[in-house]
């Protein structure tokens, strides 16, 4: 009775505003001002299904034995990580801020307290969605040896500080004054450095001062570690392309004709990075190789995060299919160069692709491509790098300093699922059970 | 060329009326109407998707030997549900009614046959999935060893009229007449009790009258029984969580600045539910307990279904933390004192989590917290246990006397998959096929 | 910041226009754009998840050791699909017709960026993921046994040619002119014929071309050969019907009351698929058989595809019950009759219900059934067959004659996932890993 009541309002209230013939405009503003909710919230819950994809991905691409701690950080960057956001990272991100450099306004989400504006809640809802992403893509080029309890203390504050930070210099602030950055007219436009590039750099970090997995460099040998079950690692990058829709399009935070091009870009760059991912790996291993494939889907993605409302659809093809060719090389050189262990490609797909999307959005630039947007684009990608890389660095150190950053021989020998967790991830898993 | 031609159609009609100028309101408040339509309809696709997550969560939480059976039971719930609502559960829940105690009008969609409100119809749309869900609760309770059949007759009572005459006293109707809980101000925005509640003491009944799984209690023993496959289990709570976002925001059935709120608290109160679970499993097993927390994210979001729309997200955050801490207790409980086995924890999860998010929505209550109100709340939770659990009881007990209510004692060793349908979960799952 | 500014805009905006009061239709009529453009966007991102459904019904169905292959070609499906159907298929297909055969304009979105109507953009957003989906269905029909690199020549032939052409001649064009099938009153909603029925014949030559897999059809025998991975199909038909929500419902591509009617239709259908085809393969196999079931509510989709805006709730139960029984014959009918190998039933389910639910568009009319509106639809069923059926099966036979079609006995034996693609989908699976 309730759910219809509104409608039925609704009807009688234009019934007699009709009558009178009052403000009509206004009416229409309102209506499209309900659209920008739906339209922000609905994007919203798309990007929190991402979760569930990083989850996939990170755990079909790694070993049985950690698996369910891979589900669980998953679960506690979006859980803790929504509960740090609240406290004190939205404040920081996007708060009044005077200097440019973090905003220092709306902790615990005081200003709606205050206002009851309700579009300070379906922004925020939008942001922790990005907040929770770029925590948890730390989590895959950590995955099978850190302890679990650091990497809540981890997730917590990239979450609630460092990501925030980065953030208010690019996108600050939703009330007053606005980051150093875009005062310089940086383009992010969705986040290939705000979100990607920033959890790629502390995944860098994470994964040098933890230090590659037992097996995995031995001698000047570089063993490959496959993972246990690529088609929940595909299905995960199924969900990731289509969480990503709500992660571009949904950038605009308004219903506006503007979407459709943001929808079609991404469209365009996620298909060109898998196909030129395919190729690249097809003529190095001489088979289509099928995590490269994938990666280089995601590839694409990150790589149109930037770019994907001021190019054109043919720039994004040619974007996205760099950042297929980008990807495959980066993964193949922070692997075997480097000797960086990142079991999933982090790095190189969020990290090395963000900052290639960011560059491409001033290449590309449909509104003009000047010396100086490529400057201030260089700038954006090396400000973030020098913030997030260090800073990333040092928590770690604090980290493995105080509570320990990672598990024990035999602890990683065993499985992180059963030593942290006392569960594995497939007990009862039998193939004849009626034979058993 | 037809897809084009409404919008086309729409211009030239806009560019008339301009011309002309008349009644510029009624259009404002049609666009309105398409968006509530939209908004009802995508939010009740995204319910549909909680089908996933169900069969999901039981398959991945229970034995691979009748993971087959599971899938079956959810694809039923929805598909005979369906057609149950259709018939009568939609008349007795949202027709005309005199009494307050069900509706008498609308069977087999009469209602939009007669006068062609396709509101009828977006509204019904919404609502059966609400009803599968309520259905789908139940499954889990009983899984691996109630008859197919037996569970198929429940299934068809439960959407057609267990969960509609509730409804009916909470919700009704969407015409004339209001329900008598719905008169005393009973609020129950999105259903703890509607729909969660009156699935968890169905899934009591269930429970009780089929009897725990064979091993389960042994002697004093208490043994558990490990479930098959968490990452699938993981990726339904996931699921569900993303489609718990059309459940609760979708409960508006229009397009309004009000979804803001509902989405934020609901997500707080998810985090919050899947950390305080996680905490107190931490202390009393000594690890972070992997399907406690994942239970702890799916209480926190049955607890705030019921308050989600006049709540502050502060509350949010301790309705959430507080369902997490009891769904471990009350899983706990009914697993090792009352004896009762549930595979899943249904019973807490819902039964217990939607009486707690019921009574919460009166403590946490924006718009005043009176004794009047908490006295409807806990009369509300009460009436759902005294119709459902002895209502539901004696249909098993009908069930049990008639058709059968559980396989026998062979057919629950080889699995519900070979006997009830000759057909196993992974019959050619090989690790290293190439090998064979 | 610039998130919001463009709302802030807004107010500004309507407040000075409020002042002035001038055209007020307008705004609303820009407010329903903005809306229909959001409609369109989600749902085609619906659909984009759909190839994520197809993926793993085809994978779950099929055996463990051509699991990547399957996820390879899906991923193609989509990416060479979308730069194929951007090159050329959305030209063909919706360019200007002075023939109503084909059409000649938009190649590479040439007309976008000559006028940049961003509704062009929205438009071929949804088609694209319409393209990918005809395309996917025949990877299912020829599983486990073709060459990687001959499916991908034929994928990217019917995205960009074959089902581009059919289309135009029922859909066409976006600009001006019609295609012959529409301009004699085909009607074909979201497209069971346009789709599912191309995809479908397609699949059947296919199937045939390359003939059945080894051990399938032995002297007399009819050997069934099971999937590895039935929780993972069953997800796969959840995702599908979630998708189909866009599929079909998006079809208005435009915000309007329509919607729910055709929402109602297509839950219905799909429902009443399922329990027909449960209750027949009950009755035939004395169990009720799993992936009948399953099928059976892909089968219910695929037949109210069509009909879905023009025939009433109780019609749809009859269509989708109908499509139910005919898939279980169907399928026995091809595999153990016609003895064509297709290992998931794609020909069934999406050639055969694809034209029952043409013809049933016509049946269950509500615009008036006549003899005309019959032998249309019968008309343009048998068009599709005669321009699908041969072109695919010369191009198949085309591809076998010169790169080739199938892999050879070995690689069929030791599977396409090593033997493609050098990996297997599950290469670290250990179910007790910490006792390994």
């Amino acid at each position: 009775m309730r759910k219809v009541f509104s409608l039925t309002l609704l009807f009688l209230l234009f019934s007699s505003l009709t009558a009178f013939a009052e403000e009509p405009e206004i009416k229409a503003a309102e209506v499209q001002r309900h659209a920008d909710f739906l339209w922000t919230l609905i994007a919203a819950f798309m990007v929190f299904f991402m979760q569930a994809g990083f989850a996939l991905v990170e755990g079909g691409f790694t070993r049985s034995k950690n698996t369910v701690n891979i589900i669980m950080k998953n679960m506690m960057d979006m859980s803790m990580g929504a509960l740090s956001f609240f406290a004190i990272g939205f404040a920081i991100m996007f708060g009044v801020t005077k200097t440019g450099w973090f905003g220092t306004t709306g902790f615990f989400l005081s200003d709606f307290a205050a206002d009851k504006d309700p579009w300070v809640l379906a922004f925020w809802m939008f942001q922790v969605v990005f907040a929770a992403t770029a925590a948890t893509i730390v989590s895959g080029a950590m995955a099978e040896r850190t302890k679990f309890v650091a990497y809540l203390a981890y997730s917590v504050v990239i979450t609630g500080l460092i990501y925030p930070v980065f953030g208010s210099w690019a996108w600050g602030s939703l009330y007053k004054g606005s980051g150093w950055l875009e005062a310089l007219g940086f383009i992010d436009f969705a986040g290939s450095t705000v979100v990607h590039s920033v959890g790629g750099w502390a995944a860098l970090a994470g994964a040098i001062v933890i230090g590659p997995r037992h097996g995995k460099y031995v001698g000047n040998t570089v063993k490959a570690i496959p993972g246990h079950n690529l088609p929940l690692g595909a299905l995960g990058v199924f969900i990731l392309w289509f969480g990503w829709y709500g992660f571009n399009v949904g950038s605009t935070t308004a219903a506006s004709t503007d979407i459709a091009l943001i929808a079609v870009n991404t469209t365009l760059a996620a298909a060109a990075g898998a196909v030129g991912a395919m190729f690249v790996s097809w003529s190095k291993f001489k088979k289509p190789e099928p995590t490269m494939t994938l990666n280089g889907a995601l590839a694409g993605l990150v790589g149109i995060t930037a770019p994907c409302a001021n190019v054109m659809p043919g720039s994004a093809i040619i974007i996205g299919l760099i950042a297929g060719v980008i990807v495959v090389i980066s993964v193949l050189f922070i692997d075997q160069v480097l000797k960086i262990d990142d079991p999933v490609g982090a790095i190189s797909v969020h990290g090395v692709c963000g900052a290639w999307g960011t560059l491409a959005a001033g290449l590309f630039n449909t509104d003009g491509v000047t010396m100086k947007i490529i400057g201030v684009q260089l700038l954006g990608i090396g400000a973030a790098f020098l913030w997030v890389f260090p800073t990333a660095f040092i928590l770690f150190k604090l980290i493995k300093a105080t509570i320990g950053l990672r598990v024990d021989e035999e602890e990683e020998f065993n499985g992180l699922d059963v030593e942290e967790h006392g569960m594995e991830a497939y007990p009862d898993f039998q193939i004849h059970p009626s034979k058993a």
